[in-house]
């Protein structure tokens, strides 16, 4: 679909957005809408998934349907390619959050092995609890111990020894049925990845329904294991997220301090560099530079990671980022991996603003390498804030234009903070749900995408949404984007329905509950296991529903795929490059609802998108014999 | 670039295959050249390595330099992106290796825990030296309990506890100093290619140099972890190869017997096959049904498995897979996994072949699925070989075409055939490639691609070498070019220079030495590994090289990659879908040469690619202080 050019109005919906888009424009600029509009139209074969790059016997394109190439030379069809194209796809997704997982595993190894004084656990009660929960013997042990094992536990489910990952302790039973049927309870994390680049090389896996259910193993691998064991041991070494004051939009930047954006998704560097610019000795030294202090700030995930456990403000979601840095007031862009787009390297240099990638994992042509490790943390953050700090002079204030003023907004409802606001049992939820007042809930998560007006969709979806009395959970850069609605607070109760009103009222919490970053989409699938096991149901038995309306990335399909096969109807704003096959197509938006109880929807409106949500609520809510 | 036209002649060197082509086309039916034809030209941007697919704000097309497309939609440029899809692309090798090697573990993993009957150990005294090899206790214990260790030692290598994998005690010393300085020492199996696959998501590694030296760790992951697995467990279950009579070509098909084809990798499902064939009873059941008898022979790895420890015919190579089916002689096909086209099942269907599928992870649509698991693989093979006899009766013998005779070789030279051909010690050899008999030792592998003429890549570059005094090693479907050529017997000496033929004919071994699949390329790192101790240098250092002139597949692109990064100068007569990126192609036609002490060399013309060869072993006999 050919993309004309878009007025700055059309591209975001936000004032701090479009004025810096200005700001760019007069300074020549190039972001990511710019870059959007000279790569479209896009290839047709690619967007309908109908390209295969998988062996040099091509690379294949795929007619639709009627063309002169309706095979690829191995001879695989249109259905195959779509399919394997997808599997690779969600493999990627699904690859990022386990691998994020692990380098949490190793630091929470790290630690329970003594080898590190940079990080600790936080969260000594949490601890105990899962440990217990995954069956390790916690009474008369030493944290320290416990932790040991729980390691042990966590590194098995990356193995391949298992039938089955940890947490499937938490799955209801009839959904570990649907699952058993299928053949696709994910053994290990790094094995369904594994196995499924495997089965997309040429002449393994040549029947697209068996490769999309693929696709389901190996996003519930990483749903229920790589992204809940980052979830979990985040909240143990860093502390479980409990609701917090914050701020966000552009506004958080100031104009008279060193201010320095975090970027990316694992807490382990963030976290330091916030001990680090806390240091009295730091302070000085950027006072010393004629700042009136050092100013942290959040992007992206790791923005979510720091607002909910220490109430950093949020700068911007993911189509913020650019903008950030545009105005001008930026010393340095810290990052770890995942969704920083390289552009920033090139924007930073038209100003002052100096990037640091820190994993080994994550370089980038251009920016500097600040290797952080398990025992190093500490060292590494104190020289980064150092450096900032002495890039505060060569800020030029002249073009300095930081945009509006912050929005408050309450973060951290971890399932802990929830069922705390609740008394300690989720029993009044279910009674609210049960009487109709909160009808049901609906996560909201995943990313930008500049082929959408910047954060329209996520804010429509959840203002119709809380209207039909449906709570809900937000994550990921719809977290920043409800932020700046205002719907992260309680007053905006006023915008619900009647019933979801009442209980906010009641319990003092807004209609939209800030659950964390993209890994956190685990809390809200504990969270639905937890009802449905309450209720004796499976959770495609209970009235909840999922949307990502822009997403970009392949994380997002993965979360997407693992929130089908959990059983969770879900909606999408834009398709991923599926269309070109029939089978694919009618797989992931019908047949999965019979194999798996949930499918997807595709749907860019967001009124529409609030239906049809608000129809797959009744439909369950019926089926559980209450009102609509 | 356009494909023209080509004649049958210009399709393939061979006979049998011209004379099926010519059936294919009088009888109406689409082969992989057909395909190519009209899948040709390919998308150029495909072939540069310049799109990308990775996010949905895409997908992306990078204009080769100049163009008005410079960046995608992130701000990825083209070295980047062409990084990142080498990156998935050898992942998906490196995954298909390692896979197929876990499916071998978990097989010794049932027999030593005795889940099962069907399988046993054949070679205890492979399996009490890898384990002593590889620090297991093997002193007064049984062989199944030093087995479970050993399975232990080989699991740990698909987790993620470990800092390196087991068989790095291999690796010559000055090898893994390498390896360390740049940080690609290979932990573990999986983690690589999850690693690779969270690299290659949006806004992770965005420097292509970086992305080069993960690919070279994933590759050594798969080199010397997921292959070497694979073969040694492998001889452990089914026999260590020793040398052995075969054959080879269409011939080896029989008009008055059932014909079962296996094709795949494995041999864990072609070795019961072989079993159910040899069956008295199945064999009264065939002439009951008026065959002569049963008649089982290989296609492809699987063959080359079957071929090397059995002496079990083989059909032939990649592109010859459909052509047997065109015979009109083949009753059955059973599969396991890679590179089956899924064109077979097509195929098939015009004649009365049936193809059954047998791994859950590799079906094929129109295809029966016969699922072989560790503990039913006899009852399965009885089964499916009943089928095959039963489909004796549809067969229209007027359809029959069975090419040629077949072709005589010698097959299995495992490196304990090797060593023990020279009296139980390197010593001999080493001794003749210091005197400059055997000048060096070049490794020939991989497949066939229909864009190049059908193994005369393969079978010339193989005949300039051994002129030139090089010993050749062939895997893989190589192995089906040099033994139809008549290179795999000993007779094949007089095409040899002087001094090799000296040595084949002390010993009594051919000039080329089928040293067996895809991923027994493990045997040959094996051997440089032995070599280069004997004579304490780096693998580097050693007169060697590989080619892969006709490849294809991921597989061969890991293997490739692996092999440079061990050390070993590498030919392909097909570029890699790199030559978008300057900075990627340069890092692995040069500058992985100063990093790895080893470069790719890209050159179709094989005469031309036996004198790079050539150069590279003058260079590294000076360097050893030998005559050139």
């Amino acid at each position: 679909m050919a993309q004309k050019k878009r007025t700055i109005e059309e591209k975001s919906m936000w004032d701090d957005a479009r004025q810096m888009l200005r700001k760019a424009e007069r300074e020549n600029i190039e972001t990511v809408w710019d870059r959007l509009e000279y790569q479209t139209p896009h290839c047709t074969f690619c967007e309908l998934g109908l390209t295969c790059k998988n062996c040099i016997m091509g690379p294949c394109r795929i007619s639709p349907k009627g063309g002169k190439r309706p095979l690829g030379v191995c001879g695989a069809d249109g259905d195959v390619i779509v399919a394997r194209n997808f599997g690779r796809f969600v493999a990627g997704g699904a690859a990022a959050h386990s691998d994020h997982g692990r380098d949490c595993l190793e630091a929470l190894h790290a630690v329970a092995e003594g080898e590190t004084e940079d990080y600790e656990i936080k969260d000594e009660a949490k601890l105990l609890r899962i440990a217990a929960e995954l069956g390790v013997t916690v009474e008369g042990r030493t944290v320290l111990d416990v932790a040991k094992d729980l390691v042990t536990v966590f590194f098995d489910d990356f193995s391949s020894r298992k039938e089955g990952i940890a947490f499937l302790c938490r799955v209801p039973e009839k959904r570990k049925e649907v699952w058993e049927n299928l053949g696709i309870i994910p053994r290990g994390v790094d094995r369904e990845v594994v196995e499924m680049m495997h089965r997309t090389h040429m002449g393994c896996d040549n029947d697209a329904p068996n490769t999309m259910l693929h696709c389901a193993r190996t996003c519930l691998a990483d749903g229920w294991g790589g992204s809940m064991i980052a979830t979990e041991i985040s909240d143990i070494l860093f502390g479980t997220p409990m609701p917090m004051k914050s701020k966000v939009n552009l506004g958080v930047l100031k104009d008279d301090q060193v201010n320095i954006l975090v970027h990316g998704h694992n807490p382990i560097v963030s976290e330091k560099i916030l001990e680090a610019v806390n240091d009295p000795e730091m302070v000085a030294l950027a006072k010393e530079k004629g700042a009136a202090g050092i100013n942290l700030v959040g992007l992206c995930c790791t923005g979510n990671e720091l607002m909910m456990r220490k109430g950093i403000p949020m700068a911007g979601n993911h189509l913020m980022t650019e903008l950030a840095i545009i105005t001008g007031a930026v010393e340095m862009i810290i990052v770890d991996y995942q969704c920083i787009m390289p552009s920033l390297v090139t924007i930073g240099k038209c100003y002052h603003t100096k990037m640091i990638t820190t994993a080994d994992k994550a370089k980038f042509t251009g920016a500097e390498h600040i290797r952080f490790a398990m025992d190093n943390g500490r060292e590494q953050a104190w020289k980064v804030v150092k450096m900032a700090i002495e890039r505060y002079d060569l800020r030029d204030q002249r073009r300095v234009d930081i945009p509006g003023e912050p929005v408050d907004l309450i973060s951290g409802f971890s399932n802990e903070a929830i069922i705390g606001a609740l008394g300690g049992t989720p029993t009044p939820l279910i009674d609210a749900i049960k009487a109709g007042k909160i009808r049901g809930v609906v996560g909201i998560v995943g990313c930008n995408n500049p082929k959408m007006q910047h954060d329209h969709c996520n804010v429509t979806l959840a203002r119709e949404l809380i209207k039909k009395d449906i709570l809900v959970l937000a994550t990921g850069c719809v977290t920043t984007a409800l932020g700046k609605a205002e719907l992260l607070l309680p007053e905006s109760k006023e915008q619900a329905g009647d019933g979801l009103k009442e209980i906010c009222g009641a319990l003092g919490i807004p209609p939209v509950l800030h659950m964390g970053s993209c890994v956190d989409n685990a809390r809200i699938l504990e969270l639905c296991a937890l009802l449905a096991n309450e209720l004796g149901v499976d959770i495609a038995d209970l009235p909840v529903g999922a949307s990502s309306p822009e997403w970009y990335s392949e994380k997002a399909a993965a979360i997407g795929t693992y929130a089908v096969a959990s059983g969770i109807y879900t909606h999408l704003g834009l398709p991923p490059n599926i269309l070109g096959s029939e089978v694919v197509t009618d797989l992931a938006l019908k047949e999965f609802d019979d194999l798996l109880g949930a499918c997807f929807v595709v749907e860019p409106d967001p009124v529409k998108a609030a239906e049809l949500l608000d129809e797959r609520i009744k439909l369950r809510r019926r089926g559980l014999g209450l009102s609509e």
